[in-house]
């Protein structure tokens, strides 16, 4: 019998996370306040799931200024986007 | 701006309870013991799920017995059919 979810990637769980690589996935890269507003979070919330991707290394970031302000930039990565295309694929094997 | 993510279902966050989900959504209902082995969960981890998705009435359940041995056996509701269709709407949506 075969596993229906294994496939399916634990750091993938959060909707939040989706939504990112969500974005990440259809742009060369995007920043934090950006995300922050297509997302409707907070900055801690944002962080802090970045932060967990980036870990993984399934997205990276560049820090610069505009200005004096501080202003990240994220892309994903070559192994997020694997990451991210097997776990979709995973979720419509199992959704249909 | 439209939030991408604000209409995925926290509630099916947690990819144990989109397996659960998928399996009752194309059966009229399952025993804990096949969905148990179509996850390959522990004891725990299966019931803990199901509890959740009971609690907000996604799914119900009906206890029997097979000779002396409890059975309990899952289904989805009305509640738990719509909603995870709207979630899977809103993922399909966010994904492509």
């Amino acid at each position: 019998m075969t596993n229906l979810i294994a496939n399916l990637n634990k750091i993938f769980d959060n909707r939040i996370r989706l939504g990112i690589m969500s974005i990440l996935s259809v742009n060369d890269w995007a920043d934090f306040n950006t995300m922050k507003q297509l997302l409707e979070l907070t900055d801690g919330n944002l962080a802090s799931h970045l932060k967990a991707l980036e870990n993984v290394k399934y997205i990276q970031s560049t820090k610069q200024f505009i200005g004096r302000k501080p202003n990240t930039r994220y892309s994903i990565t070559e192994l997020g986007e694997s990451e991210f295309k097997a776990h979709l694929d995973a979720l419509e094997k199992l959704l249909k």
